[in-house]
């Protein structure tokens, strides 16, 4: 089956050196990288806390090698995964012992841009950043905006079909892809979509998009920019309670306002940013904080905004910061996006979960937690995108105690399957990976599960491509298990979020 | 292969008799059709130039009888066709000879309506206006808006990803179904999707969102509604140029507003249209017209309003007309929603294009689509979705004149020839279905519909679920070829755009 690796004999190594000479025929002797100490860097993406070393590390330059190298791996029977910038949080980039991974890194040019069509193509080690850089000048930008956008790349987002804090309003990266090149685990090369949205046949782009790695490689990405807004404002409303916080934020989408972003961070939280950053214009006696930006025509924004902070107030908003320049607007979203590096520095470790529940669910699921949290005994703290109701709860923990990773992993698997109780998903916008496997079988049914494992076979029918990420086998979950080190970073994905 | 129908033995009476009998025992009696007279209703959908009798026609009312349904034609080997409301204009729901036809006519159900999380669940007759009906009340509506919506239904939408006029900022039909209840070919039921957007695992909500029937079958729909806007104004600028307002088409969009809907008609369609309607507000003299509506906040909509007269002024508009009231703006509509019925009349019959161009390349489309107009020697009058270069040309000629179908369907070829040239599309709204099987290769490489064809496999590994579309063989294309009778109803499509 799809998800349990394929059987890897150890290879000798006289067959490992046939198959370096064979790889540094494709790539050139620079292309492949076996040294130990080289191959360090690509034992983990951003979930430190799982590791393998892969056999080889390939970086191929185009298509073309790309597609080389996948059918030399085919012919071989040789496992690999696809890495972007290795920037994921769900483990999707993890290599597979004796295989090898195929790192994008070399393929960063900026392919196309076409404005008129508001399109641009890149290759897939473009991070998502440069993107919006390269169109900025004339007036567009690319909307998805992970807060790893300054060193994530545009591959990585495909695959794991990224989110971000403007994704409320201009959906996830899926909404943003009009065609891709593929290279498939068979090594052929295929075009999906195309320059205009609506294409017959199968959404195979709609497919790819979110597939972690596990359908094959995009080497070539066609995405959509859009214009930027005349006119952004941020604005800033305290809670006295969590639940009123949820409410107000129910009521804006309720009364049919589309907000750029809407996220929502807790007292710990609060406290947290503001013991480090010192922002002061997060009150730290409120019980929650919303920041929601508005974007669109000045005279759009500012009536939205006096929309959105009577609504606030209705609620129990106590204070309502606006901020319409740029200065202000940084001043009121410094906090947000150092939360995640403060939270860090309360202990030495945390964990950071991604559910979703619906919207309406908020005031519910934030007590649960709260419950959770004490029964487990350890702090959770709230920062999280509160429009779509993606929760990134961070648990804080000590490595240095034994045992506290299992029990905070347990929480943390607790929580997911409240998201799930709710009607909600295991997993907004960072993957199922390596990390989640065990939890799918929680949200999909056996039937479900193998319709996407069909699917799965038909692209990947040896296996070769990430084989044992997203599907769950007793037999991966189990070695899951095994490949988990408990090295949790300090940093673990601070300010990525 | 998929795309061959199965061999078919024509099977006995006696079999007919067992197999009507086993179908009677999950639906009763009366859920089986199979007197002529009334099999003669199911012979074609809105491309009544193709027709075949099925055999049977069967009435599920519910996901259990249409599981058992299918299981029972997977039993049988028999071939299948799923049919909506049967207003599909790429004859998507032909039966096929000595095969069954799937009626979902007895589903029509609104099974849930959750206001709070803007969701509505339904069966797949529902048809596409009641769900829009359900929710106004409450201030809400189902954005996806076929011409059609009043008489087709959502299962068809899903089927082939209807668009409509207020698609261009809202998205087609694949962005408002959140969830499906689905029987594959095989008879399982499978449910992708869920209540939140971002679900892990592939996408297949979005991948059997407009695979035309092929894949299985939808018994129950959730789907996304959105709040009314505020406000809502309509514009109509007149034009002495097709070039001139395919540019104020380009230039709004590049000025960064996002219109609800933006359609263009030609001085032909025009003229159509005031000698049967008279509407009094379409300029007979002008080369086109351009109908943009405008939706959101009141001053937002104003603002807009007043960018883009100033917008098509600077590209040579002659005079702009703005309606703000329900009244008026039905007026300015009135002319653009009986296009169809009024160019009808000019000649006995017409055939009905449907290709994508990107925006930019819209003048230049247009003078290519006269040139080929003139030499084919068939009057075509333009009628269609500006704003998304969804091109909707019409082809006038007289069914009585022998050898008229078949010229204009080479013109009409020619047409999608042009839009791929372009970096356009096939089918905009439409679908490939029986009609437009031979294009598909204009489109896509060999090798990127085998991907397809894989995908189909995976699903409809026996190729009974909607055999002979989507997908083009030597064999479907000569047998539909032999299927089309020839007989082009006047009426076919009217008012359906």
């Amino acid at each position: 089956m799809v998800s349990s690796p394929p059987q890897i004999g150890k290879r000798s190594s006289s067959d490992w050196k046939a198959l370096v000479r064979d790889f540094a025929a494709i790539l050139g002797a620079k292309g492949v990288v076996q040294r130990k100490e080289e191959l360090l860097t690509y034992e983990c993406d951003g979930l430190t806390s799982y590791r393998v070393r892969p056999k080889l590390v390939l970086l191929p330059r185009n298509t073309e090698e790309v597609a080389a190298v996948v059918q030399l791996c085919d012919r071989h029977q040789l496992p690999w995964v696809a890495r972007g910038a290795g920037t994921g949080l769900s483990g999707g980039a993890l290599p597979v012992e004796n295989g090898v991974l195929i790192s994008t890194g070399l393929m960063r040019e900026i392919l196309e841009i076409d404005l008129e069509n508001q399109q641009v193509v890149v290759q897939p080690a473009v991070i998502n950043n440069w993107v919006t850089q390269a169109v900025s000048g004339a007036g567009f930008y690319y909307a998805p905006d992970p807060s790893s956008q300054i060193i994530c790349s545009i591959g990585g987002n495909v695959a794991e079909n990224s989110g971000g804090v403007h994704c409320f309003k201009y959906g996830v990266t899926t909404n943003h892809v009009l065609g891709l090149k593929l290279v498939l685990p068979d090594g052929s090369i295929v075009d999906v979509g195309g320059e205009v949205p609506e294409m017959p046949g199968y959404d195979l782009t709609g497919l790819f998009v979110g597939s972690e790695g596990t359908l094959g490689i995009a080497t070539e990405i066609r995405l959509r920019i859009i214009k930027q807004a005349e006119a952004i404002q941020v604005l800033l409303a305290d809670f006295t309670s969590v639940e009123a916080a949820g409410a107000a934020v129910s009521d804006i989408v309720s009364a049919g306002i589309l907000p750029a972003g809407m996220e929502m961070m807790d007292n710990f939280s609060i406290n947290a940013v503001e013991d480090i950053v010192e922002t002061s214009c997060y009150p730290r006696d409120a019980a929650a904080i919303l920041l929601v930006e508005i974007d669109g025509l000045a005279v759009e924004v500012t009536a939205n905004a006096d929309r959105i902070a009577q609504i606030c107030r209705q609620n129990g908003a106590r204070e309502i910061q606006i901020a319409t320049d740029v200065q202000e607007r940084s001043r009121l979203w410094k906090g947000r996006k150092s939360a995640f590096a403060a939270v860090g520095k309360i202990k030495p470790n945390y964990y950071v979960q991604d559910g979703v529940i619906p919207r309406t669910q908020l005031p519910y699921v934030l007590a649960e937690i709260e419950k959770l949290s004490e029964k487990y005994g350890y702090p959770v703290a709230n920062v999280f995108h509160a429009g779509d109701g993606n929760l990134h709860p961070l648990l804080l923990y000590d490595e240095a105690i034994p045992g506290s990773l299992e029990t905070v992993e347990e929480l943390g698997g607790e929580i997911l399957k409240l998201c799930v109780k709710v009607g909600g998903s295991i997993s907004g916008e960072h993957g199922i990976g390596a990390d989640k496997l065990c939890y799918m079988t929680q949200m999909f049914t056996e039937v479900d599960l193998q319709t996407m494992k069909w699917v799965n076979q038909v692209f990947n029918p040896h296996g070769l491509a990430n084989p044992g990420k997203l599907f769950p086998t007793p037999r991966s979950c189990g070695e899951a298990a095994q490949t988990k080190m408990g090295i949790a970073d300090r940093h673990l994905g601070a300010d990525l979020f």
